[in-house]
């Protein structure tokens, strides 16, 4: 081993010392500690107190395992807060699990901020990098922030159970947590696409986009490879008071037949309909973005598109009312949309905000 | 261990015949072994044959370690290939590398596919998830294609190391390898930004689009965190019989003084012009998208733009030929246009390919 330089010791004492200081002026705050409930993006917020996760408790025995597990990511959560403090760190836990091949670590266990001014402008908050990705122990520092006194959002990582987190200020800030938003949600039910595959931030999931897009609150009912729109998932989903429920379930439900694809969203939407007259989007997958010389990859997805197109109309028939539909090419995809032809990328989750904002002014004008 | 039951025993013998029959069924393809040829991207392709690497063996000694290092990545490089066989396989070996936390594991070591057919039509190709990801060995399977008698573009991984690499087609398929393009290229140097950082897949770097694009030659001289214009990356660029050149500095160089850039670009510039006149673009770099909030973060790499433009402007006084210059302004980015504000996502690199297209569409016009 090399003897060390003088300048390097140097920098070291320097950096020891910076980052003395930093952790001694902040003070942390636990959201789950916050004296009001402050998690936002859930269908059953005071059944989940003290966690990240989506589903109660009283819901794991009947509920299939691979959904269950899922339930435990913090897809679509948010955290809403004011500080004035210029600085700003995140420091949290999550349950180690090995990388996806088909997207980002920031994204998969990443967190992602925008803040709103006294203005009412709203804009993203890079992190720049400033990180430190443990295998369980991950942290983001902000700083040098003019937004005043701001609303902070941070997103929480989709495809990442969250044991712990903190946020940590200056000590002479002010800081509340925002108490958790009770106006009546959007529910999106359906496959990693809600989940959150795969945009390169968090704050780029199309669920999230379309939050910000159009002010509503939304509860991310994304189960990655498992949205197979079984009896006990609609019963769930029948629990909340929601202002509408969105279905897009084909690009995990293409593996059933059409029958039970037919079988399943309809007694699904009578189940929604014992206990609610929210309006009811029923969605095809997106668009095959590579069909032109490999036209076949997706034939299976069309033809599940037509039994959910069938199942809808029969619906109609019926007399079912509020029902909506969303066909694929309302998805507006370009050839670059997507990583792997099977989740929508950055340029994708933009087009399916965009789909998915008009349809919902359309309803809900 | 619980014992099989009849119905996954039957799945594996039916996966393992089907895998079986598949590799047997495949005649393989090795490009360094090709009669011509056949890697792009490159701008030593005589030296450099036998490997997947960006600069000759010479230069080793003289090079800053890290550059050599990243020069072993096989950033930009392509490979072209007319096939009829409807299924492609590619295997290939790359050196173990911790996987970046803000870059999908698909764009660090992952390859991605273009197509052309005979009315020249140029369409993506996705995986759709057919994929095998060792730690070493990596492979990939397209299967149904209807490309007809196409030419083929295999983007190969911005940032690993490519030990080898061979194509499957189908045994009773013609296949050819296309010779290496020799057009004189535009030659791109530059940071993480330029090597590969971070769109989701090869295919959408921003040097791979404007390829696409323009339907030009380009050899991407992209390092990651080691853009620093050192004389010995000028004298490397100048061998280059180029059709231009692109220094897009910035994103790494900001970390020199401001008396240095201009000192190195200066220098930079009379080296290619003691070889070559083709046009020299110097870029600033990106406008910063989160701004509003984090105004401070990149103060630095404001002044370093200034201190670039102080250059440029010294040289068109000193009557230097064919310098042309682009502001950062000119990279036109939404604030959703990088993953963590130091690195352009989807949205980004479809920005920076559009700034560069228009740039070069006025110089080359």
């Amino acid at each position: 081993m090399k003897p060390l330089k003088a300048k390097t010791i140097y920098i070291i004492v320097l950096l020891l010392c910076t980052l003395h200081a930093g952790a001694q002026t902040l003070a942390w705050y636990d959201p789950v500690k916050a004296p009001q409930s402050c998690i936002n993006g859930r269908g059953w917020d005071s059944e989940l107190q003290g966690t990240y996760t989506r589903l109660p408790n009283r819901m794991q025995k009947n509920m299939p395992e691979k959904v269950w597990k899922l339930s435990q990511n913090a897809a679509g959560l948010t955290i809403r807060f004011t500080t004035n403090s210029r600085t700003l760190q995140f420091k949290y836990t999550v349950v180690n699990a090995p990388q996806l091949p088909n997207m980002s670590r920031l994204n998969q266990a990443g967190i992602d901020l925008y803040a709103t001014n006294n203005n009412g402008h709203t804009h993203w908050i890079g992190n720049h990098m400033q990180w430190n990705w443990g295998p369980d122990t991950i942290s983001f520092a902000f700083r040098e922030l003019e937004t005043g006194e701001g609303t902070y959002e941070l997103y929480l990582p989709p495809y990442s159970t969250l044991t712990s987190l903190k946020v940590g200020v200056e000590k002479e800030a002010t800081f509340n947590f925002c108490p958790v938003r009770t106006d009546n949600p959007i529910v999106i039910y359906g496959s990693s696409i809600i989940q959150g595959a795969s945009p390169s931030r968090p704050g780029l999931m199309w669920t999230n986009i379309l939050q910000r897009q159009t002010g509503y609150n939304i509860v991310n009912m994304g189960f990655s490879g498992s949205c197979l729109m079984e009896p006990e998932l609609f019963k769930a989903l029948s629990e909340i008071d929601a202002k509408l429920f969105i279905i897009d379930p084909i690009p995990n439900s293409y593996r059933l037949t059409d029958e039970e694809i037919i079988k399943r969203i309809t007694q699904g939407v009578h189940q929604l309909r014992r206990k609610s007259n929210a309006p009811i989007l029923l969605s095809e997958s997106y668009p095959q973005p590579d069909i032109t010389f490999n036209p076949h990859a997706e034939d299976r997805m069309r033809s599940a598109n037509k039994a959910l197109r069938a199942a809808y109309e029969s619906l109609l028939k019926a007399g079912v009312k509020g029902i909506y539909y969303q066909n694929s090419q309302e998805i507006e995809f370009t050839e670059d949309a997507m990583i792997e032809a099977s989740h929508p990328n950055d340029i994708g989750n933009m087009a399916y905000a965009k789909a998915y904002e008009k349809k919902l002014k359309e309803i809900l004008h």
